[in-house]
């Protein structure tokens, strides 16, 4: 878990005589380093982010930095991340053709990936906070949700190779920790990287106070730290994905892990609604409607392609050992309400994740662009105290709230909401 | 995972040799093997066990076999298996001391454990069919049971050491492999291994013919192959406890893993219905109802004593990252309800691995000696219709089910039953 002695982390002066000898570099950027531009672009948390680009082409290149940059080098944070990171990359394109960065190199005493540069793709939640939309994104993201979720878990693997990956994946411990302590508990009481905007006090106290929820979010925790039921991206926002204005990747997959099939889709869906009733404070009146209705849009397209292409998967791909044809189809009976039935299951966790994720990005450590881009403090607060509604909503009545359209229902009347 | 070169089964004959020079076995037992007498007393499915009597006192020696013993060498069991259970007994000594037999000396290239020689312990399914009493019996397994949950999870470990141990069982493949075919899905079509009473044909037909209850029971092997809450013992049935008239013990782990907390007690209360509902077979008409309801008042108990440990470990032992007080007591909150609700969930999903394994030890390759030794083969197949019934309607029903009183009330309508 120590960094090793060879480990040095690059600087855009020294990217190019450590990496014009790698042959996946050398022929899509160009041999010479003399011609490359590199440019440092982490805007993240964690990683060095460089563009290196050349007369041949350009290659992204991620490097993990030994502790969290967010917070700098008293919080420590292993290099291992970046083995984990390349060995979901692969895996995702596995799953899911091109939904992911190509990756070039890995180099593992140096924790960096060279992968695919993308362009002119940009941030999701940049687009989402400027207004953009994005064709098919509802598509795009359903069926990576889907694809990965099933072909991640004992419905598709073998069992012996996803008992042997949930081993492998077992020894990232120090980020699954960060996502145990920030998302899940951090939030429900006074801890010391928590920070929340003026005007919330009164209703992050009374979030605090209710013992119902925190045991909900907590039954939620076991969950995350214990289902190793598919391999999860585990930090699906809106910054882990790139869009153009037609396709769109999916990017970052450190937080890897094998975790509950209801996690990815949940968290995702909670930055769509941050997105949604942040919107106030980036439209004009006249665009605010159409936009948020979008977005609402993107949330029902996610939600129900995720379900068609699942059961898609569950009728052609059945291939593990869960629900095998022998007791369904092999015997005359069909498994549809089989199915049918975990993704209902399925779904009641999503809205918990869902809503939990609400919750930890506005109060504590990692805050989203979405609220924090706002200045009009108390407009802020407004529309922060309708997210907190919402979450608090989805994680207590995530076991009976029911369908989609009454989840759609319930954002359009907290976004009228006045909370504080 | 092959079987190492220098692995050499024991005979009675060889024993001697081989273990005397071992200072553990040699203090115990005496140090002239010349002295000692060997039996070979292994009447399980997959090991050899031999009790080593001499001048000083007894061990009992067991060696795993390259392969399942009960079918031959066409199938083949790796003998890491006595590896795990070496990490079982040891991590079950240190969570509920006293409750498994000591080990003195592991020999991994032997795969072969010398542990206490219990006596005059018995096989406790001999005692349930000969009508024996054991006092305190429900006590001690409830408390196991609670023990060994509670202190296995992230309520009580530390998370990393936890995540370690996962990924250290992980490696554990083949032997789950047997409880996800033998118990969770062969019972439910017609497998090769296969084999049940005359009689019970319509029986069995029906069952299989419910693809409502076919798919409950995959989502509950979904859950025993992914949710890794706590180090479950993973085949805790009547064979796999040792009692004295007063006191009791737990033996055989080799089928240890990371799975859900209802596991083990709810394939443990299987295995006191299967008692009960075998009884007739076994009592004369003056003692059966006296005993029959003593079987009852162990289940009881059990389930009882497990939840009051449960909530006695939570008061005093909660040291994990779930649940924390930080969130509950700390913000002068009760946490009770949220024991109870994680109480109430886990009752619900072990009254389901209850009805699955009632299923599959009448239908599948191992039975029950409670009922493979009625040899009026129309009593047999009346009363195993019962355990299938009762089986049937906890994997149907377990979430409306409730109380610990409703489920002992549809035990004795059940038993009333004439169901062929």
């Amino acid at each position: 878990m120590d960094t090793p002695d060879q480990y040095r982390p690059l600087t855009p002066e020294t990217l190019g005589a450590r990496l014009a000898s790698i042959d996946a570099v050398a022929k899509r950027v160009g041999s010479d380093p003399a011609l490359w531009t590199v440019r440092e672009v982490g805007d993240g948390n964690l990683n060095l982010v460089f563009i290196v680009e050349g007369p041949e082409g350009a290659v992204v290149v991620k490097q993990a930095l030994p502790y969290v940059r967010l917070v700098g080098d008293s919080w420590p944070l292993p290099l291992y991340r970046a083995f984990f990171e390349n060995h979901a990359l692969v895996r995702q394109a596995e799953r899911d053709p091109g939904s992911v960065p190509a990756v070039y190199h890995f180099d593992d005493t140096q924790a960096l990936i060279v992968m695919e540069f993308l362009a002119p793709h940009k941030i999701l939640r940049r687009k989402l906070i400027d207004g953009d939309k994005v064709a098919g994104l509802g598509n795009f993201l359903g069926k990576f949700c889907a694809r990965t979720a099933f072909r991640g878990s004992e419905l598709s693997m073998k069992s012996a190779d996803k008992k042997k990956d949930v081993g492998l994946f077992s020894g990232n411990i120090e980020i699954p920790a960060i996502t145990e302590a920030l998302v899940f508990t951090d939030p429900y009481y006074d801890a010391e990287m928590n920070h929340h905007t003026d005007g919330l006090d009164a209703v992050v106290a009374n979030l605090r106070s209710d013992a119902r929820l925190k045991a909900k979010v907590q039954r939620h925790l076991m969950k995350f730290a214990s289902n190793t039921e598919t391999m999860v991206h585990g930090d699906l926002h809106s910054g882990s994905i790139m869009s153009t204005d037609t396709e769109s990747r999916v990017i970052d997959p450190e937080f890897v892990q094998y975790g509950p099939m209801g996690f990815d889709i949940g968290m995702l869906l909670a930055n769509f609604f941050m997105a949604y009733f942040s919107q106030p404070a980036h439209r004009a009146k006249d665009e605010l409607d159409d936009y948020q209705e979008w977005l609402l849009s993107v949330v029902r397209e996610v939600v129900e392609i995720f379900e068609e292409e699942f059961t898609r998967l569950w009728q052609t791909e059945r291939t593990g050992m869960l629900y095998p044809e022998a007791l369904f189809e092999g015997q005359g009976h069909n498994s549809a309400d089989a199915c049918a039935g975990l993704l209902a299951e399925t779904w009641k966790e999503a809205l918990g994740f869902c809503g939990i994720e609400m919750h930890r990005r506005t109060l504590s450590l990692a805050h989203n662009a979405d609220f924090e881009e706002i200045e009009d403090k108390g407009l802020k607060a407004a529309l922060e105290a309708r997210n907190l509604h919402m979450g608090a909503e989805l994680i207590l009545n995530a076991e009976t709230c029911g369908s989609l359209d009454e989840l759609l229902l319930l954002a359009r009347q907290v976004n009228k909401k006045d909370i504080l």
